[in-house]
């Protein structure tokens, strides 16, 4: 059948959506439960119901629309919370084009096998406790430990944001007993990189999702002062910082290359001019698309951090703070997909998702699936996100015509 | 004339001044114009006008105690304010042990050719607008752009600090003018390195102080999305700082043995553990005792971080903070303390201070030198900083005795 979405239509509402949380500093600040987030749930229910869906909410937060009864349903969706000063696509393109689909379907009056179901889960980009907070309630998989523990990105303790809302740690960890069946999960979601936009491709099917390494960790030497101590009596923490991200990016590049190895975030302590530095702290991210490759990075990177930390006389110390398996997309979701795409005539690349999503998380409890469209330079997280409503317009419609495989 | 000092005196009066500003973290935090220091000061006149000394201030806050009339005099002392969890010596070893010389030598009643004054300079550790603040007023060294831009430790501009006190930015630059001749000065001081204590020798000569560069550096590259952003395509700053530090470190140990380098204090910008660091500053700390060394390390130096940041497609940027030139003590000072410390019977070592003194300011306007003692492991600004009292008691006898050849 030859059903198509109304892009303006599409175009109409992410523009709407927005306007919610305009950051006087730049791009989109609308972080899960700010006020801003609570405005944008808000807007979002209303469209849910003007689509004639079914709205639902769960215990963590994630809101529904269902199109069709109850029932094992298909899910499309993904999140409507960004980063500071983020863009205007990265989980809302996925969310209002899912919704765009559904209201086609309805519209078209389509008698479906299965019922459909959209889906905006809660704190995907992790201001909250970590990421994937919605999605990872709904697959059952937060403790209550963690949810006590963790310091907010708003700096206060997760139940005092929450004191603002409906929401409470128990009913975040009752999420999934609320959880419908759930036959297949689709999300549509911008590419994050340059690769399609390099190839001029408009469509990206995902057949796998990186898994990656999350560790905090320290060199712990002698902080001295920097006029009086010889080089040769140094313990300088920074130094052997210095050394590990070299070494540890060349061995990546070398031995493994296409997985991915970062370091973000560090503090130097004391942190004077004039004191060489005693300890360093940093974070260390990195993903491979393969499971062993994963661990053997793990392995060789704590040993190099370890050999380092000997020869210059420190200690090194490491905790894991998230650890997320690679995915591998299941062939029958690739196969439609990729079918659909060819019958709608549009170029398409596979490709590996460097980045982690919802679908991620959802792929541990049913099928799921990811379109990428191409955004400009590869750029997200920012102000300048950007895509063609083009690409968005040949995205949807292959969500469009998948949903409706998958239901049927 | 076989005059020495009294240690219990010299020792009470260290222990005395030590109760003022204890930090409930550790140490002593008696930064200058704090309420500490202002009790401190309160407490340094008093024992100053005890002493039998006659007692001034000038509109920096310098303190002075005469011994003998007006006109060109030899001046000893050091600085009583500290660092944040700071050492109970580092200054004030300095202060009391001329303040005991000068009581001494007026309990004795020599009559001595010029007048001695006891001086304890505001501000030698910089936690104002920079370091030697009372120093470089006294010397006229300063200007008042520098006074109305610093920003103080106390996070708050100068004036207001001042406001608290009889002093302002008019009464700084004018101290100056309350300046008397000069004829030199002596300043007795822990060494703050490990060098004396390795070679368990209990009296350092200093022959030179070194110089220093201080720089404010940035490399600026391109923040990007850690999972998506492949290792060949970013413009990472923190590897472009890493691998700066690296080989400047090595540059400076192969080719300028002797010469320092270090780089104490880091802001890595986005700061979050999934993107690619953007930008990065730094502070570049670099000294030697030769001013022909200390230029060709800035060129190379620059050099350098110009070559990696072309290399690794990044801009690199700095500005100099702080120059201050290397520092020959005159022969005439080193002659004096040798000989005197021969007569006395104590080992001595000729040593460089890689650590700027208020020495080195006051160097610029008439003959200074620098008597070391000891500290244990070479720590200071810690309060784990130690001394041995008999070292103390062999530096403060030296220190009598060299006063007492200047004045004659």
């Amino acid at each position: 059948m030859d059903i198509k979405i109304n892009l303006e239509r599409l175009k109409s509402d992410i523009e709407e959506l927005a306007q919610i949380g305009q950051d006087p500093r730049g791009g989109i600040s609308r972080p899960s439960f700010s006020k801003s987030d609570l405005e944008a749930r808000e807007w979002l229910k209303e469209k849910i119901c003007q689509a004639g869906l079914c709205f639902r909410q769960d215990g963590a937060g994630n809101m529904f629309g269902r199109l069709g009864g109850e029932g094992r349903a298909v899910l499309v969706g993904s999140h409507i919370d960004t980063v500071i000063n983020g863009g205007k696509f990265d989980g809302s393109a996925g969310v209002l084009a899912g919704l765009e689909c559904l209201r086609r379907i309805n519209e078209e009056k389509l008698r479906l096998a299965k019922p459909l179901e959209l889906v905006s889960f809660t704190d995907e980009e992790g201001n909250l406790v970590g990421d994937f907070l919605g999605s990872r309630a709904f697959a059952g998989l937060l403790n209550r430990e963690e949810l006590e523990r963790g310091i907010t990105s708003f700096g206060r303790p997760l139940q005092e944001i929450l004191a603002g809302t409906e929401f409470t740690l128990e009913s975040i960890l009752r999420a999934k007993e609320e959880r419908p069946e759930v036959e297949a999960f689709l999300e549509l979601h911008i590419e994050q990189g340059a690769v399609l936009e390099n190839e001029s491709i408009p469509i990206g099917i995902v057949e796998k999702i990186a898994g990656k390494n999350y560790r905090w960790c320290s060199f712990v030497g002698k902080p001295d002062h920097s006029g009086t101590t010889p080089l040769e009596l140094r313990h300088d923490a920074f130094l052997a910082t210095a050394d590990f991200a070299l070494k540890g990016t060349q061995l990546v590049a070398t031995r493994h290359y296409g997985s991915m190895i970062t370091i973000g975030r560090v503090t130097v302590q004391p942190g004077s001019f004039s004191v060489v530095p005693g300890q360093v702290d940093f974070s260390l991210d990195f993903r491979s698309a393969s499971s062993e490759i994963l661990e053997v990075l793990e392995k060789e990177l704590l040993a190099l951090a370890e050999d380092i930390a000997s020869t210059r006389g420190l200690s090194f110390f490491s905790r894991v703070v998230d650890k997320t398996e690679p995915v591998k997309i299941p062939p029958r979701i690739t196969e439609i997909l990729q079918e659909e795409c060819r019958k709608l005539g549009y170029p398409f690349l596979m490709m590996t998702s460097g980045a982690g999503h919802d679908a991620q998380i959802v792929s541990l409890i049913a099928d799921s699936g990811m379109i990428f469209i191409p955004c400009l330079d590869g750029i997200s997280h920012s102000p300048q996100e950007m895509i063609d409503w083009g690409d968005l317009e040949k995205g949807a419609n292959l969500l469009l015509r998948a949903l409706i495989r998958l239901a049927s």
